[in-house]
């Protein structure tokens, strides 16, 4: 975690602390990744950290996932836990993480995620503090039951300043996302390593996930749509559309390493393109070669995404209209900055965005250009290798 | 989805219809996958259904995402959708999807997920009805904002009855989870092959998420631990701890195949097991053995649950100590029934179920058979084609 722009964005708020709730937030305050709290909707896990690094942070979590915290290193002083788990002990003492998990079995058992979240409050010194609470990864019921057990603690609805704090990636972070981005770009030249015509979208996708999961990755995204289907702006890989001499290929895709996710675009064409996709790739091309040219701190996002328009604009399509060119990106897809026409956000050196520029005609193709960056002190720094080219096979 | 089951549940709960807003209830509601829904939080796309099949039906979603009801058969009458997004036309015509996508962008767009619901709701003819709402899913703000602007239909919170719904499976459903729990199979076999002393828990997990792709599924659940790390019950593979002779390998894996999850375990051992090793192997096999002599129609999964429990018991864990011994699958992970203690369901043909008997004993191992099953007319079939024996390798 960036403990400086979380104690920032506590200090704008008038809060003491912020509880998170949801899986991103409990990885990024506490260093816990409770895996069932990442792969379904349901189990409940939450981490605290308080404004001033003074003690007090925690984490609060099933028995049942206590064994996480045993092979994890977490930034927490204390781990509630809460319902029963049967783990059977008779002495044995291989690992490192016996010890451990059985130091982290002798504490109290309380009877739900509610009672538990109440006694690390308490426990925490909180009485009379102003808590930002992150709503959004509750259990129905379990706010109420807090509030009712500890009113001497105020909880907030914070919901949305979570993504604040996470906005300025540690040297760290930003290592995760660079390496992200580049399994994500390895697994694009596997997929199109030995491409065949009468291929599948399918085909290429086993290709590409295949290569996600030797370098270290799980795989998330994996738009890969051919010709008129590149036009699909989610396109779902399809085993039916085959491969032609012609096809432009559409790539959107990126896994996640060590929980950081990866999101880059990039376009290839089997045998000759039309001079009508060339024009549309140059278009979109030039777009984020112009957010090279000027993107460095204190550079408003508004005015990123008016310059990556024109320069889209002025390149071929004329008529290109889009949200948003691009995004913070780090545990979530889509984090801080925004990088649209109204947004209010400014870059600042640390943030870690995509920058895209999207282009879908229907029943012609797609053309996507997505790159992972960096804003470092002086301006920016790529995560590709690869280049941004349509890419000839 | 499984109507005469939907049917049955609002006619139970006094409803008449049902609004999904999470992902997997859109899915099943409608057969409508929005990929963003299922890889991130916060995309907002719902899916109705009328209690009577007589039309009525709609899903709302978000324009960016209309590509996706283009490419699929979604089994609604109509499709609502919201927000601006940039698909352009120059009238090219190439692909099925393109004429698709042009009639569904000819719908009005509305502002926002709630403007868009509340349109829906309307014109889906639901003045004085009782709509059972799923809150789970729903961005902060939206439910009252459709409160306001659709007074005259009444919206009760009925998050818990969706996995009512979905506890007895169609055919179709059956089909894929028994694919699903075969490629898992698969994907154990493949992260066993070629075994070498000195591996690392993550050499595994890779050669099993591999398969897992290769055979056309998506990467979820890959809890793989040697010896002592088996038991921790949700041990994330690590790259340090290296194989050894007489190590157990304990397996709690599976993927999702067409949106159908797997879940199924089975212990290796490279080289000797120990006698204990043995002891409590054969023990947890005998309590998935019991399920299987007594499964059928009609069985209170309380029943189960006592059953399954003595057979372990009496099999060479006298101690043997579990919170449930099993849980119907799905769309997600966890469905109905829930085989525990108190639990009142009752077995009925259509159920699909994984039945898992695992041991935890700190500082030695982890020991578990998880076999995926459905319920028949007459008893049960298995999904499974491994053994649940000891995989010696």
């Amino acid at each position: 975690m960036n403990r400086a722009l979380f104690e920032q964005v506590l200090v704008e708020h008038k809060l003491d602390g912020f509880l998170g709730t949801t899986a991103e937030s409990v990885t990024w305050l506490s260093g816990y990744w409770a895996m069932p709290q990442w792969i379904r909707r349901g189990p409940q896990a939450y981490a605290f950290q308080p404004r001033k690094p003074d003690g007090g942070s925690f984490v609060v979590t099933g028995t049942g996932l206590v064994d996480h915290v045993s092979e994890q290193e977490l930034c927490v002083s204390d781990v509630h836990r809460y319902g029963f788990f049967a783990y059977e002990d008779f002495g044995a003492a291989e690992g490192p993480e016996s010890a451990r998990l059985r130091e982290l079995l002798k504490a109290p058992q309380h009877e739900g995620p509610a009672e538990a979240l109440a006694q690390a409050l308490k426990q925490a010194g909180l009485k009379g503090a102003r808590v930002g609470i992150e709503v959004d990864g509750l259990a129905a019921g379990v706010l109420e039951r807090v509030r009712e057990l500890t009113p001497e603690v105020e909880l907030v609805r914070s919901d949305a300043i979570a993504k604040k704090f996470r906005a300025i990636k540690t040297p760290e972070e930003i290592a995760r996302l660079r390496e992200s981005g580049r399994i994500a770009e390895r697994s694009i030249l596997a997929a199109l390593e030995g491409l065949q015509e009468g291929e599948s979208e399918v085909d290429l996708a086993r290709r590409f996930h295949g290569r996600t999961v030797a370098d270290g990755a799980f795989p998330v995204l994996g738009c890969i749509g051919f010709g008129e289907r590149g036009a699909l702006p989610n396109v779902d890989p399809s085993p039916h559309r085959k491969l032609k001499k012609g096809d432009t290929i559409r790539f959107d895709v990126g896994g996640r390493y060590r929980h950081y996710r990866a999101d880059i675009a990039r376009i290839a064409v089997f045998g000759e393109p039309s001079a009508r996709a060339v024009q549309c790739h140059r278009a979109v091309q030039a777009g984020i070669e112009r957010a090279y040219e000027i993107i460095r701190p204190g550079l408003p996002a508004s005015t990123l995404f008016k310059e990556v328009m024109e320069a889209v604009r002025k390149s071929g399509l004329p008529h290109y209209r889009r949200n948003h060119v691009g995004h913070g990106i780090g545990l979530d897809g889509y984090e801080v900055p925004a990088l649209t026409e109204n947004s209010t956000d400014v870059l600042q050196a640390g943030m870690v965005m995509c920058i895209e520029t999207p282009y879908y005609e229907i029943g012609f193709g797609g053309f996507q250009v997505e790159d992972m960056v960096t804003v470092t002190q002086t301006g920016v720094e790529s995560f590709m290798t690869l280049p941004r080219d349509l890419m000839r096979r």
